[in-house]
């Protein structure tokens, strides 16, 4: 491609409205021109990339035995009906009447859609499994959309949908799925974690995000930097391997007037935080033979700690968690926040995280003010608790697959893999004859990539002051030529033209900036929109049969290359970055 | 592809709303799959022919140095608002409210958007002339969609749209585009027509309509088989060659009692109906200095013609043109219809066909119930008319490029290309920059393909009782591989396997059918998805080294072909039917 039959349009500033950096590049390197909220038009070097993105995704689903159709955008309410998701599904679902005042909606996910396609062709266990996929401008209509294509409302996503069986099959296709996933973003040149996720109402322990390891990212995970376990931090498994140790001091109160925190009493008693034990009461809401009642639950963690009250909802019995009032806790406990234990205490379920569990001798509120108890031991002064894991994880914590020990880090997630049992296909009736001539309800997975996200989560991996990085993969030009004074000097234009076509003819995706802009203006045009390998070539440099040749993540610094070599040395570089 | 890795669903019957062939044969093949009224999932096997349409679109656009871009589908009223067409497009303009109660569109076209990009983007004529285009799903609310994807509701289209710097380049732009389109249709191997077309309210002559010949389509045109001529019947100018020739008889008048028509009249008169004038008479409601009058004309076309009301419509001075009513008639002409004619006539405009002004001793009405006039002379008995071209040409007319006589056959608009002039930039103010320094207002031009119609426009045009027989460049599969007893025979699955690695390593898109169904089967689904080329491999031939061979168009009759040459007889029968 020449920059003069192009359409670039690079901006010195970005607008007011992008907040991080991903937003402003993309806006400022003219791959996204907003028209709407949330609702961006592609421009030609934006849409590149997408292709890109796009193309790798469509060979790894096809190597992966998935087939591609391509869905509707706008779909009959019905179907949403039928499923349930109609009422379910909040006002993201951009819900409209066609003329004839029919409900539709633009689909922001198609479960129903393919469930409807399915059910009516699928008769046998014969035709069975079966993964169908497509990539797709999706509509979600965010209350407020923002960080350009991050959280944008109508966004490019590849979704897939399969139909086993069984559950056997269905969680084979899952982990086929998984390995295609790990293939597509080690592919797309990216830095990725596959975290283990939540799997909400369905159940079971199939769910996997894949997050593109940022600083910028909106989720904290916690993974292992020795193997390949990687959750969310609500998720992950806060294990102890330790044993709770003798006591060695009777128990005694201590007058701890005003220190209400952990913090403040570990200092007044010169103990390390760790030796305190945390106490946070919550109240559970149930409902038993339609007779409801409220529990009081008091969760202890160790005073370097944090309650993760996704795992406390999780333990059995909890219907409806909330913490507990300051009414409550007093009826309870007899006294105030800051001064709450586990000792004496009645009708309060007392649930210990596992390390608490695990401690002697430790400290905690005396349910007295400005009073706690030091030197408290379980089964000696108060009765063993219910054990569980319900904090989070920290740093250094040991790794749940005994590889090692926890790290941290945020993540962008670009992908999810899911297996959904029959939730769709129980409310939607899909069934097949199975081997047996009875009729059985499919087993389904769905399988999102964000497209055009997954631009987003690349450049807030990969940026500096000057602009983007681009993984080569993904990048919209592989090798940009900048000839200095192409219109003036004829040998610069001619050395470009060559190489320029020496390029193409070896499949290489390559610029070459025939604008004649000032060496300035191309440089910072094109660091700036991050093509990762620059030629330069200069009446100077020719003049002793050189140009300069350096690669945009600055692992090959700018030095000369003969004319006669540069072809050879790009085809080197780029194949020293090509993946798969 | 192998057939069990793939999505097949081919059905006997098609449903019984699908009225036309190709909708009849898209459903029956599995292609597409309906969701709602208009509404079409592509099936995976449809998709293939989709993609391969769409690539052969890319390509051509992209050299004809077109720009690929992707502009959202919903759309913000305002722009609409902007253009006019938000009151002016009626109900087929899906229109919706966001969950903030903001007005938009599911764009059915995107000449607002893409005006608003390019404004907001380009200032210089530096930047000009510049082409963009799409591939995308539009949305067009159709009151009664049918016919499948020929008038759908959701539907893919590659819409491109020009800016240019003046009219000239803008002709230029315009010329480029149309030679892009004849290439494109080349290579889809359809048989078609670059159709004259009205432009409407825009004035002037670039218009092309690019027709898919099937006698099923919708659309009438006037062609010259020994010419590029086209145009439709209602656009077609109607020329005429002969001279009048001089007065022979006087003027009488004839009684034809119960003979209003110029058929009856030729008859009773034993006269070729070619002698006849037919008298159709029109109001044109006008208003002039904001005072509402009416005009009476009285169109005179030829016994043998037809009126054209298009044509008349552009007379000058014409506004508002309907027929008239029997009151307007009998105060007119003092007679009811079935005896009208131009003799005597008061206050009424009379304009003559060019072919009427060229009759002499021609028969009309009187002006009076159950007479006519029989020698009637320009000139001599009634002043000379305005001539005009005002009817419809017929098969036999000259072509008005002189280079024949015209044909007439039907066809499937599949593409348009249109100068816009300054409609859209002149509403929205794209204005830039030009030589001189001073804004100016750029000159458009928009070109629509209709993607998904293609395919069916394609199968009206090519199909047996059969099935489908597409065209090598947009069939699903060039090639499928039909082995009789897959599982049952190793030595047919070994050379089955064998010859379809080596079309797959020849880059051939081949098809084998390991399902192992009958040949029955087999043979019915691959003609009604129809496969341009077969393979059959049984156990009989192969014992004597043969398979099958023969296309479904059967320009290749079934033959035997040794195992040997089998490869290098497909390769060669791909390439001869290879465009482009």
């Amino acid at each position: 491609m020449r920059a003069t039959q192009f359409f670039l349009n690079t901006l010195k500033e970005a607008p007011a409205d992008a907040e991080i950096v991903s937003h402003q590049l993309m806006m400022r390197a003219g791959m996204i021109k907003r028209l709407a909220g949330g609702v961006y038009t592609y421009m030609p070097i934006g849409l590149r990339s997408i292709r890109k993105v796009e193309n790798i995704i469509r060979e790894e689903m096809n190597r992966a035995g998935a087939i591609e159709l391509l869905m509707p955008a706008v779909q009959p309410a019905e179907l949403w009906q039928e499923s349930g998701r109609w009422e379910k599904y909040g006002p993201e679902l951009l819900r409209l009447k066609d003329r004839h005042d029919r409900d539709f909606v633009i689909g922001p996910t198609h479960e129903e859609v393919i469930t409807d396609v399915v059910r009516k062709e699928v008769k046998s266990y014969r035709q069975l499994p079966l993964n169908l996929y497509q990539i797709q401008s999706k509509f979600r209509d965010e209350i407020r959309p923002r960080f350009g294509v991050m959280r944008g409302r109508e966004f490019v996503m590849k979704d897939a949908y399969s139909f086993d069986r069984d559950q056997a099959s269905a969680l084979k296709t899952y982990d086929v799925m998984y390995g295609a996933y790990q293939r597509i973003f080690t592919r797309l040149g990216l830095n990725f974690r596959a975290v283990a996720a939540d799997t909400g109402s369905i159940g079971g322990n199939r769910s996997h995000e894949f997050h593109v390891i940022a600083d910028t990212g909106e989720d904290a995970i916690a993974y292992c930097p020795s193997s390949d376990y990687a959750a969310n931090v609500e998720l992950a498994e806060a294990i102890c391997s330790e044993q709770r140790p003798a006591a060695t001091v009777p128990m005694a109160a201590v007058h701890t007037p005003g220190n209400s925190t952990c913090e403040a009493v570990a200092k007044q008693l010169d103990l390390a935080l760790s030796r305190t034990v945390k106490s946070v009461v919550f109240a559970n809401e149930t409902v038993v033979d339609k007779k409801k009642a409220v529990q009081i639950i008091l969760a202890l963690v160790r005073g370097d700690h944090e309650v993760n009250d996704i795992k406390l909802g999780k333990l059995p019995g909890v219907q409806e968690l909330r913490l507990a009032t300051e009414a409550e806790i007093v009826e309870a406990f007899g006294t105030k926040p800051g001064y709450l234990g586990p000792v004496g205490v009645q009708n309060v379920r007392v649930v210990a995280d596992r390390s608490v569990a695990a401690m002697a001798d430790f400290v905690c509120g005396a349910n007295e003010a400005d009073h706690h108890l030091y030197g408290v031991n379980w089964g000696r002064d108060l009765p063993e608790p219910e054990v569980a894991d319900i904090r989070n994880v920290v740093e250094g914590d040991a790794s749940p697959d005994g590889q090692g020990v926890l790290a941290m880090c945020r993540g962008i997630e670009v992908g999810h893999v899911f297996y959904l049992g029959k939730k769709y296909s129980e409310a939607l009736k899909a069934t097949f004859l199975d081997v047996d001539g009875k009729p059985a309800v499919m087993e389904m997975g769905c399988y999102g990539i964000g497209v055009t996200r997954i631009l987003g989560a690349a450049i807030e991996q990969n940026f500096d002051d000057r602009g983007i990085i681009w993984p080569l993969s993904i990048a919209p030009f592989e090798v940009v030529l900048c000839p200095i004074g192409y219109k003036k000097s004829e040998q610069v234009k001619l050395e470009a033209d060559t190489l320029y076509d020496a390029l193409k003819a070896a499949g290489v995706d390559v610029m070459l900036d025939d604008r004649d802009e000032r060496p300035g203006v191309m440089f910072a045009d094109w660091e700036l929109i991050g093509v990762p390998l620059r030629v330069t070539l200069g009446d100077r440099g020719l003049q002793n049969g050189l140009v300069e040749f350096q690669s945009r993540d600055g692992k090959i610094e700018k030095r000369d290359v003969a004319v006669a070599d540069i072809l050879g040395v790009v085809q080197q570089a780029l194949a020293e970055r090509r993946i798969g």
